[in-house]
């Protein structure tokens, strides 16, 4: 490998640092002061190696390298913040591996070796992960004109925090960042966060389409009484009818074939959630995802009859507010087709392949053609601190990306 | 009714305005800012009728009247704290109902219509209901010396705010309370929390025995992953772990004859909570009551077994650790009879009755003889803003606790 890229395992070893936890995870939920240093350290590599940093209004962090005045940006990044005690690589190796990739790529031009028709710019898109500040991929929803500033600027945590006021206490360097219009080109690469890649022993991964996916906000209403004295015939207890909600939709995958449904219930709230007093009201998300539109049709019509069937033996009721509906929805068949190309190019083993979970660039490629690049994740692991990419492939990943980034630096992507 | 009973009634009606909710309950729960401006209301009502107040030291409020000098207490009393969003009558009634008959018999001891044995005191015990800070009956088990003083001055909120901190920023009259060994009897009226008394059309309950009760706390060990990507089959779920056990508890009072067992989950904690990470660990509250040992022993045996296949099916971890037992605590014999004969005496319909739920009483009479009262609650609402008690039975109450307190003043429940 290259010196460039054993920068790259030290860097990101420098990287791993904030918000580490003591597994070897870390721990940056949006806007709070482990990603802020995260943010200030990366403002700080930017400018060391050339790049001019902005941020936008929504806390988008971008590095900007000109290389042809005037042209549009090919646009390259993934996120540096975290879910609670969560993996090392899930963002963050996007972010850096574009970084390198872009300053590797602009070296070439500046001496001569590339002819680029754009410019470059990466980007560490504000709170991919939506932990702390609902919804997810909030900073690139805003960029790509899904989610209106004022409303995400106005959104809460659980303390009551804004996203303006968490925003304002960290690191906003001065100066205008790139807007939608100024984005020819976009490319990520990410950690597989699944095991197929692994299992197939396969090095990279070319995403060409991600999975449909419903999700709901479920609201149990029951009523409040003691939980010693109030005669069980007489009770109406949230908790016992999330707790039957919470099974059937578990369930529900093993009524079909072995990955074609993904079904979990996270995030729960109960009220009053005192010791000695049977809930009120259970809130709770519910999360179903398949490779097959169908499939996700056919278990939503069956947890329909598991939800009748929980109201009735608890005597509660069951609400389901859709936060969440996509579709299987593809990436473009030309940059799917040019990171086939680049993975050739380099002798790398490569396969087409799914993403399950949602990433920046499922906004992205919405807007302008995009390339969507995986690594390998040791057994699959994601959102745990355990969560590994191996050396070998967190650099193979940046070459790849380095070669996906020259090509379209270059021009080879037509517009659609 | 008489005059004092009228002044019963405007008395409560202006107690329920401290903490009141729109819906007609109260919300003080121990040591927040509505408790303590309840406890300072009052502590005013004790002054205007002549009894000297002083707070204790883990915030137990006395009203102490002296009749006798040297003699020891006559204590009765019940709590001002609530659960969050609860009715106005749970624990509230006693105290003011133990205020007013208090009242009454020192009247007719200084008037020379009864001749004292004892000293009169009233009390509000601190933090009875264990919402905010855990356990509960804390004041009156500090007081009977169950729990040290420094634990539960320790015990923290949520919040991180200690039980120390909350009282100091309340409502302390100097001046020495009464301590344990001052008190000859207690006594304590309470609205049923069943329905019972409501249902057999009984005027008023003497309480002669305690259900069994277990209580756990309950952790579900399980790993952090994605929602999404992880695979079924990789998954280890905290929270579906959890909704296993809750279910497998509920389905257990199925097993036995309707009224012979009382289970519940109360107070539950995920983490991480966030929408798209599968929970790593669950925290809970298990609680099974009976009047029956065996029933408790045998559901313990068999959710054990439903506890075993919830981990097999989840891939978790379940820890029980217990935090309550007891089993069929009998009040003193001769203290019942004394609740009966003064009933009689009133010309009241009557009942010997079990308590499902804890009292403070349950603390005092393992320490001196106790009488312990019950009147109608409607429907058997509890926790819930919709408790109620009719005026008519609340003010019988006060009747019946008035003649329970002639009695044990002049001396005639015998030491055993």
């Amino acid at each position: 490998m290259s010196t460039t890229n054993t920068g790259f395992l030290e860097d990101f070893a420098a990287m791993s640092g904030f918000g580490a936890t003591a597994a070897g995870g870390v721990d940056r939920q949006a806007g709070t002061a482990a990603d802020h240093a995260t943010r200030a350290w990366f403002g700080d590599w930017l400018a060391r190696h050339g790049f001019t940093e902005s941020v936008d209004a929504i806390g988008n962090q971008f590095g900007t390298l000109e290389l042809v005045p005037g042209a549009p940006y090919v646009l390259i990044g993934s996120h540096l913040d975290s879910q609670p005690m969560a993996g090392r690589f899930d963002g963050a190796y996007g972010v850096l591996a574009a970084a390198h990739a872009a300053a590797r790529v602009a070296a070439e031009a500046r001496s001569g070796r590339l002819e680029p028709a754009c410019n470059l710019a990466v980007v560490n898109w504000f709170n991919e992960e939506g932990s702390r500040f609902t919804p997810s991929m909030m900073g690139s929803s805003v960029f790509t004109g899904k989610l209106a500033l004022d409303e995400a600027l106005a959104v809460t945590d659980p303390a009551g925090e804004s996203v303006a006021a968490a925003l304002a206490a960290g690191h906003r360097p001065a100066g205008g960042a790139p807007v939608l219009a100024d984005v020819a080109r976009y490319a990520e690469i990410h950690i597989e966060q699944g095991r197929n890649l692994e299992e197939t022993g396969t090095q990279v991964g070319i995403v060409d389409c991600t999975w449909a996916a419903s999700k709901y906000r479920v609201t149990v209403d029951g009523a409040q009484s003691h939980t010693g004295s109030t005669r069980m015939e007489d009770r109406r207890d949230a908790l016992y009818g999330a707790a039957l909600v919470i099974a059937a939709a578990r369930d529900l995958a093993a009524e079909f074939e072995p990955g074609q449904l993904h079904t979990s219930v996270s995030e729960m709230y109960v009220l009053p959630n005192s010791p000695v007093t049977i809930a009120r009201q259970v809130r709770m998300n519910l999360d179903l995802r398949s490779p097959d539109e169908a499939v996700l049709a056919r278990a939503m019509e069956l947890l329909g009859k598991s939800i009748a069937d929980a109201e009735g033996r608890s005597r509660t009721q069951v609400t389901l507010e859709q936060t969440h509906q996509w579709g299987l929805v593809p990436y473009q068949s030309e940059g799917v087709a040019l990171g086939v190309a680049s993975a050739k190019r380099l002798g790398f083993s490569h396969t087409q392949i799914m993403t399950v979970a949602g990433h920046d660039s499922t906004n992205l490629k919405d807007v302008v053609p995009t390339v969507m690049l995986f690594v390998p994740s040791v057994e699959g692991v994601s959102h745990h601190e355990a969560e590994y990419t191996r050396d070998e492939d967190a650099l193979r990943g940046v070459e790849l990306l380095t070669e996906v980034v020259r090509r379209l630096v270059a021009g080879e992507l037509p517009a659609e």
